[in-house]
C-alpha cells in the first residue's frame, strides 16, 4: 500500500468501503427477507426478526453515523468533489439525502420499526388466510404511529403524506397525483363504462378450469427465459404475495404463485416480476456492490413490470407467438383457442375486488382507492380501526363490487404491514411512464410490433437496457423519463394506448 | 428504564447484548450459507461471498472486543462469578474461551478467511460436477496456509493437528484418537474380513433400479414426522451435499439428495440429518437466542444423526413396522421383498468409494483415512497437490478399492472447502459415543425394541431430549457421556454392537 495516497482519495476510499458495507448488509438482509417470505418456519420468525432488527440498526447506524457526516461534508466541498467522476458523484449525492433522512430517526426507534415490520409481515399472512383483520390491526395501527412519527420527525412537506410519497419517488406531490389521478378519470371512467355497455364481450370460459401447477411453472419459466431473464443471476420460487427483490445484479429473484384455477395469475404474475427482474439484472456492472444498484423509483420500477406484463404479456402479438406453446401444456382447455379470442380473453375488463388480479384499465382504479385511503390516514386522521368500513364503501362506490370479507378486502396487499404507505401510488405512475416509454419505443423500434409477433423480444429488452436498466440509480425518475421522451410525464399516452387498445378489443365506436 | 439496577447487573445485560448479538450475526449467516448451499443463483456468488466475509468480520470484531474481554474480566471475578445463575455461568466460561481463541487472530486475516472459504464452497461444487481437481486445489491450498497460520497463532498443541482437532471436539488429541481408531480396526478388520468370506451374502437386488423422486421426497417427509421432526421449526430441501443447520431451535433445517437410481441415499441421508436436527429442535427455550443454543460439540452431534440412521433407522425392529410404507410408494420395485430381507438388504457390508454411502461398519475406515491424510497435511507437510495420488493409495490399500477419478475420490467430500480440518474424526466419534448411549437407552427404556417395531419412537427421542438435547452448550462432550453411562468414551460398545449385529445378519460362527 503506497502513501502517496492524497488525503482525498483516502476520503473517497473510506466512503466507498463504508457505503459499500451499508450495501452489503442490506443483501444479506434481502436474502432473508427473501427467505422469511419462501417459506422460512413460523416458529423461527420471533426470534429471526429480532435478528433481522439488530442488523438492520447496525446499518442505519452505520449510514447515519458521525464518520460518515465528516466524509460526505468533506466530498461535498466544491474542491473535493470537482475531482470525482460521475459515479462517485451521484454516490455522494444518493448517500447524502439518505444521511439527512436518516440522521432526523433515533436509532432505537427506527430499530423497533424493524422488528415490528418484520413480524408484522407473517401477521398480516396469518390474518389473511384466517380473514382476522381484528388479529391484524394492532400491528397496523403501531404501524402507523411511528410513520407519523417519522413524518414529523423529517418534517411535513406540502401535507404529511406528501412526505411519504416522496420517498418512493422523488419530488412526487399529492397535488400532481391528485391532478394526474383526476386526467385518468376523467378519461377513463367514460372508456369503462361504454366496455360496460358493449354487447361484444369476450369469451372467457377457457381461462378457467383446472391448471396443472407443474406446466404452469414449466410455461412460467419459459416465458422468463423469452424474456431474457438469466436464470444464472436468479431464481423463481413461489410466495403468497408475489414479488422481485434484486440482492445484486447477479442474484435478482422472484416469485410467483399457482391457482390451481386460474392460470392467468401465475402467468402474468410471472412476466410483471420478470419485467422488475430485466431491470434490476441489466444495471451496469460498474454500480454493482455499491447502494446505486437498484432501480432509480418504485414508479420508474413499476414501468418495467407493467410494461413487461400488459404492453408486451397482454399484446396481440406476443399471444400470436406464444399461444401454440401454451395450448401444447394444456390441451383440454386450450385446443380450440384462436389467438385472437385468447388476446380478447385475457383483456377482459371487469370490476372486481383483487387489485392484482384486475384488468389494466380498472387496475387504476384499485390505486385510487389505496391512494385516497392513505391519505385519509395519514391526512385526515383516519382510524385504522375503521379501515374496513371505508376500503368497502370505496370498493362499492368506486368499483361497485364489495368485499364479502376482509381477506379479499383491506387484508388484501402485503404493502402495509411492511409499512410501505406511499408506495401504491408507484403502480400508476408506473402505467403512466410505461405508456410514455413505449410510444418512443415504437418510434426508435419501428419493427417492434412484428418483433414481438415472431417472439423476438430481445431488441425492446436491449433498448431498454440502453434507455433505462443499466442506469441503476445514476439517474432521477425525472431525468429519465425526459431523456427518453423530451418531455415530463404525462397522463395522456396511457389514456391514448388504453383508449386505442380497448376500443378495437370491445369494437367501440 | 429504573436506575436502581447495581453495576453488577448493568454488566451482565450488557454481556448477554453482546453476546446475544453475535448469536444473531450468526443466525443471519446461518440463513445465507444455507441459501448459498441450496440454490443462490451463481452469477451473485462473488458478491455474496465479500457480504457475508463483511459481516463476519463484524461478527469476530464484536466477539473479541475490547469492551468483551472488560465484560469478561469483570463477570469472571469471583464475587461477581458467584452470582451467576447456571447459564450465566456456562455463557461466561464458553465466551471466554472463544474470545481467547479470536483474540488470537488478526481480524483482516479472518474476514479474508471467510471470503475465501465462502467461495471456496461453490468453486468446490464446480470442480466436483467437473472432475476438475487442479481447478480446486488453488483454493484448499490457501485454506491449508490459512489453517497453519491459525495454528500458530492459537499455539500448536501436542501437535499442530492437535489444536484443529479440539476446534470441534474439545479435549480430544491425536493421542486418543489413535488408540480410539486402533482400537476399532483391531476388532472391526477381522469382522470385516469375515463378512467378506461369509456364504451368506444378503439380496441388494431390491435397492437398485428407479426410484421416483416425488416418491421418495414423500417418504423422508413421512419419516421425518415419524421421528417427531417438527416441520414448523423446520423444512427439508434438497443440496448437492445433505446437512442440517440450526439456525435456532425455531428454525432447524435438513437437505437431502434424491437420487433417480439408489433408494437408499435420500432415505438414510435424510435420517441421518433428521437426527441432527432433533437434538437442534429440543435444546431448552430459555438458551434460544445465546450462543449456547447448538450442540456442545460435532462428536456428540454425530452421534444423534448416526444413532438414528444406524440403530434406529437400519434397525430390524424400524423396517418391520416401516416396509410397508415403503412398498406402498414403490410397489414395482419392493412388492415381493420381506422386513428380513430389506433389514439385510440394507446392511450389507461392502468396501467402496463414498463415504456417505457406506456402511456402517466400514464407514469408520473412510473416517481413518481422512483422519490420518489430515495429519499428514498439517503434522508432515503434504503437499495439497499430492493429495489425488495420497487418498487413491490409501482407499485401495485400506478398502481395496481405486477412485476412478477425482470426483468420487478426494473431492467427494465438501468438508476442506469450508475449512473444516479436524471434523471428520467427529463421525467416529459419533459412532462411539452412541453405541455407548444405546446401551445405557436399552436399560433405561426396556421396551425399546419393541416400540421401534411398532412406531413408537418418541420415548427413545424424549430420553435422548433429557439426556443430550435440553442441554444445548450447557455440558460439555464429556459431562454427557458420563451422566449417560458413568464412564468416559470406550470403543468397546460400537465394537460390541457390530459384532451383534453383523455376526446376526451374515450367520458368523
Amino acid at each position: 500500500m503506497s502513501r502517496t495516497d492524497s488525503s482525498s482519495s483516502e476520503t473517497l476510499k473510506r466512503f466507498r468501503e463504508l457505503t459499500n458495507r451499508v450495501k452489503q448488509y442490506e443483501e444479506l438482509l434481502g436474502v432473508v427477507y427473501w427467505d422469511m417470505r419462501t417459506g422460512a418456519p413460523r416458529k423461527g420468525i420471533a426470534l429471526r426478526s429480532e435478528a433481522v432488527g439488530a442488523l438492520s440498526s447496525e446499518m442505519f447506524k452505520l449510514s447515519t453515523s458521525n464518520e460518515m457526516g465528516e466524509l460526505l461534508t468533506r466530498l461535498t466541498q466544491p474542491d473535493e468533489h470537482d475531482r470525482l467522476d460521475e459515479i462517485n458523484r451521484r454516490l455522494v449525492k444518493e448517500t447524502h439525502k439518505e444521511y439527512e433522512r436518516n440522521r432526523k430517526l433515533p436509532p432505537e426507534l427506527y430499530r423497533e420499526y424493524v422488528v415490528l415490520t418484520s413480524q408484522a409481515e407473517s401477521a398480516w399472512e396469518e390474518a389473511k388466510e384466517n380473514n382476522d383483520f381484528p388479529g391484524f390491526v394492532g400491528y397496523l395501527e403501531r404501524i402507523i404511529d411511528f410513520n407519523r412519527k417519522f413524518i414529523e420527525l423529517w418534517g411535513v412537506k406540502a401535507t404529511p403524506y406528501d412526505t411519504l410519497l416522496d420517498l418512493y419517488e422523488p419530488g412526487i406531490t399529492t397535488a400532481e397525483l391528485d391532478r394526474l389521478f383526476g386526467e385518468l378519470r376523467t378519461r377513463l371512467v367514460p372508456l369503462a363504462e361504454s366496455i360496460a355497455k358493449s354487447n361484444d364481450q369476450p369469451d372467457t370460459s377457457f381461462l378457467t378450469g383446472t391448471f396443472d401447477k407443474e406446466a404452469q411453472k414449466k410455461f412460467s419459466r419459459f416465458i422468463l427465459h423469452e424474456m431474457g431473464y438469466d436464470f444464472d443471476a436468479g431464481r423463481l420460487d413461489e410466495s403468497v404475495h408475489p414479488f422481485a427483490t434484486g440482492l445484486s445484479p447477479g442474484d435478482v429473484r422472484i416469485t410467483t404463485r399457482y391457482l390451481a384455477n386460474d392460470l392467468t395469475s401465475a402467468l402474468f404474475g410471472t412476466i410483471h416480476e420478470g419485467g422488475h427482474a430485466l431491470y434490476e439484472q441489466n444495471i451496469m456492472p460498474e454500480l454493482a456492490g455499491t447502494p446505486l444498484a437498484g432501480g432509480t423509483s418504485m414508479g420508474i420500477h413499476e414501468s418495467q413490470s407493467r410494461l413487461w406484463e400488459n404492453m408486451i404479456g397482454r399484446s396481440r402479438g406476443f399471444w400470436q407467438r406464444y399461444l401454440p406453446d401454451l395450448q401444447a401444456l394444456f390441451p383440454g382447455q386450450l385446443v380450440n383457442v384462436k389467438p385472437e379470442d385468447f388476446y380478447r380473453g385475457i383483456n377482459v375488463v371487469k370490476p372486481q375486488l383483487i387489485r392484482i388480479e384486475a384488468d389494466e384499465l380498472t387496475y387504476n382504479l384499485h390505486i385510487m382507492i389505496r391512494y385516497e385511503i392513505e391519505k385519509m390516514l395519514f391526512n385526515e386522521g383516519l382510524s385504522p380501526r375503521d379501515l374496513p368500513e371505508v376500503w368497502n364503501r370505496k370498493y362499492t362506490e368506486v368499483l361497485g363490487v364489495t368485499p364479502a370479507n376482509d381477506a379479499e378486502g383491506v387484508l388484501q396487499d402485503v404493502h402495509w404491514s411492511g409499512g410501505s404507505f406511499g408506495y401504491f401510488p408507484s403502480y400508476s405512475l408506473g402505467n403512466m411512464y410505461s405508456a410514455q416509454m413505449m410510444h418512443v419505443a415504437k418510434q426508435r423500434l419501428p419493427k417492434l410490433d412484428e418483433q414481438v409477433a415472431a417472439g423476438e423480444l430481445q431488441p425492446l429488452k436491449q433498448w431498454l437496457t440502453e434507455q433505462v436498466y443499466q442506469y441503476g440509480k445514476m439517474l432521477e425518475p425525472k431525468e429519465i423519463i425526459e431523456k427518453i421522451s423530451g418531455q415530463p410525464l404525462q397522463s395522456s399516452y396511457l389514456c391514448d394506448y388504453l383508449e386505442d387498445k380497448y376500443k378495437d378489443i370491445y369494437r367501440l365506436e
